[in-house]
């Protein structure tokens, strides 16, 4: 019997979050005027409390008591090696990955909705609302939210809330409060139902839609929440790879040679990936890969520039890879990869080239997904299927160069919930889409008049 | 921070099942004539490797290597304690579950699943038939054959197939080939279709359907595989119990003071309980309770007969509680639960006193269920939220009599492909069902010409 599982105890669930904030140099978010924005102007938006956070400098900080406590009912994961993957691979390499599918809503999205809560609820706030892609952080959100006893409002894209209806039930299930959107509670969502009735939305508006109905709250007891891009909800995310880092001493490996992970927004990516950026910034031999659907290219088409998170330009400029606020993406089914913009701090590590990022097809993640599910058993989300077409193309090519590599990947969901997109994919129905350059420039336009960021050098 | 996960590493998995036939005595299955069936006559149902295991009264059984490689792909499962849960309570009580949600399907039925796979791959077998109630035993089967490189063919109830669309799909994702039951491919299908082509179906008639599928095959290369009732079924669940022993002992517990599982055909509650069982009857104070839906209330209202296993009359009769083998339960929607039948094992403990049968409506189910939910995080498959109500209502009387007592459960599945009921019972569109005593004294002619089993006393 080989030994599949490494796991930790919760006594050794990691005290303190990795803030790569420490160690790069970064463009700061300019507000309406061009200058760099002030904490106080985020404060209708979150809580001083995150907003400290979102700015602090300090390498290491402390995880409160009462957010290990939500915590470790379901942390610290596992951290498997994928032996029977290997096998049916016939690699050389060995595949670990951190399993995040086992928390109540089935991703790493709790691992920022939790702390979130708390600080929320530390501060006073008696409600978040937020955005939703696929549903995992809506789900997760409306969880965090029930552990501490706030009320959750969620904005839903509308083609991710009618391809999967149960994320509605299994918000209410944490007693979250799921709308479609665009919907018409807000003057943001109104004016694109106007012009788009029949839109299939996007995170873009969504997040406008929940900026609005956080800051329009006269109580001053509402807050916004967002569940990637943002340097506090990249620290928090970093839980997954400390752990993942502690699990692979224990079974006696030393770094891996290849760290991967999906990214929408940045934040699962970042999570496992920030603890490894810290070796590599000190001279450590590895390949890390952020992997984006071929339909959605940030990464790897869109350039470095200035843009808004939402498509009403309600955040300030982030210095960030963006395909332009407005861009809407097509209608493939990874509804957490649809994302314009990507997290700023993965965006200077892609600016600096420490960090390579990788596009594959809507197709080519379905195919591994599958081998995935029949192999190692459990059926990975949408998401998740990108990082492991990439897995696959690394445990190939570590065959072909007969090398033991260690790959490290985040399995940053199940499937579950996104069973309805396997069907068509086991139907033949599925398909990829092209994204024609035209569109892509027409969508670049949205930034070409904001400032450029700098080519910082962090070193 | 409280400690609340019992952890096993892989190596201190179980190495043996523990077989209740050494320490039990039972009513042997009768043939058509009316005489105790050999193991012969089940060969064209099932291989004989594990005809042998049904039969067999050894205590210990030892576990296949090639069975621990595959259950380790998820187990040991965690023991996990309800911390959160108890403080909600406000009770006395240490409540402890396992988690059986871990496994790929999502429940505990793989535990059976791979084994009874691997016996037939073993005995040079190529396809596997099999029904299905909720969707947790056709997508284990399905997951176990595909590890194993064989065919499975599912016969689904009617009802769940149109409530679950997903479990098909996940059906599928192990190459898994899924069919709502009745259906036009076998007799016994075709002859109920006739009489009532709207029927919900019912797991009696779907056994019918995959056995005649199995004994029908001419190449003589499939045989039918079944998700409970069956003494090898029990035998391969107590895995549960017998790691739930050693967590309980690794956090300083002695043995539980109340064991409560959900019963449809028994298996997920004498996987927990049979273990248990063996300390009751060495002189241990343990209170053991199968608990069941009070619209399909086998263990509670019907007597201890032989019937058939199956609406077609196609098993040998089984000495069981029984409320007749045309039963056709009301649409409650824990599809687990809706059997006619009660595994002879656990029907036999019944009849002697060792175990006290609990009986719980569906909303009192669900409101358990979603309490669970909202302070433990993780969302039960509705066949759990039964043994919920049932261990709040010995939490609630720990409280009365300020008694520290430790409660162990069995939490047999989640329910992420059940949240359409979920939506349901939130929409306040549940019901509790009645069941009228005429239609139950109907259903029990089916057996009133058949033999009685005795009341055999094991002690």
């Amino acid at each position: 019997m080989e030994i599949r599982k490494v796991l930790l105890t919760e006594d050794e669930i990691p005290r303190q979050w990795y803030n790569i904030l420490a160690d790069i140099k970064m463009n700061p978010p300019l507000g309406p005027d061009g200058n760099p924005i002030t904490p106080e102007a985020l404060a209708p938006v979150f809580p001083m409390n995150l907003i400290e956070q979102e700015v602090s400098s300090e390498r290491w900080i402390d995880i409160p008591e009462p957010v290990l406590d939500i915590l470790t009912l379901w942390r610290p994961s596992p951290l498997i090696r994928a032996i029977s993957l290997e096998k049916h691979l016939d690699t050389p390499a060995r595949i670990y990955f951190k399993n995040e599918g086992v928390s109540p809503p089935g991703s790493h999205k709790p691992n920022t909705a939790v702390p979130q809560a708390y600080y929320n609820k530390v501060f006073g706030i008696k409600k978040l609302t937020t955005e939703t892609g696929a549903g995992q952080w809506g789900s997760a959100l409306s969880f965090a939210c029930c552990q501490f006893g706030i009320e959750c409002k969620v904005f839903m894209v509308r083609v991710s809330f009618d391809q999967k209806p149960y994320r509605k039930s299994m918000m209410e299930s944490w007693l979250g409060k799921c709308v479609a959107s665009p919907s018409s509670e807000t003057k943001a969502g109104r004016e694109i139902l106007e012009k788009a009735p029949d839109t299939p939305g996007s995170l873009g508006i969504a997040i406008s839609e929940a900026i609005e109905a956080a800051v329009s709250d006269t109580t001053g007891k509402t807050r916004y929440s967002l569940g990637s891009v943002l340097n506090h909800v990249m620290l928090h995310q970093t839980i997954i790879g400390l752990e993942a880092k502690k699990q692979l001493e224990k079974v006696g490996e030393k770094l891996p040679d290849i760290v991967i992970g999906c990214a929408g927004g940045g934040s699962n990516f970042a999570g496992i990936a920030f603890p490894f950026v810290l070796d590599k910034m000190n001279g450590k031999d590895i390949s890390i890969y952020p992997v984006e659907p071929a339909a959605c290219p940030t990464m790897t088409k869109a350039p470095f520039v200035y843009d808004h998170g939402d498509t009403a330009r309600y955040t300030p400029l982030l210095p960030m890879h963006s395909l332009g606020h407005a861009f809407v993406p097509p209608p493939f089914h990874a509804g957490g990869l649809r994302y314009h913009g990507m997290a700023p701090t993965v965006s200077q590590l892609i600016a600096e080239g420490i960090i390579e990022p990788k596009a594959v097809t809507q197709l080519a993640a379905y195919d591994a997904g599958a081998v995935f599910a029949r192999t190692e058993g459990f059926i990975p989300a949408p998401e998740t299927t990108h990082a492991l077409a990439c897995v696959f193309d690394e445990a190939k090519k570590a065959k072909e160069e007969g090398k033991e590599k260690v790959i490290l990947f985040n399995w940053s969901g199940h499937g579950l919930l996104d069973l309805g997109a396997y069907q068509k994919y086991f139907a033949g129905e599925l398909e990829d889409f092209d994204l024609p350059e035209e569109e892509m420039s027409q969508s670049k336009k949205a930034f070409e008049n904001f400032p450029k960021p700098q080519l910082l050098k962090s070193f």
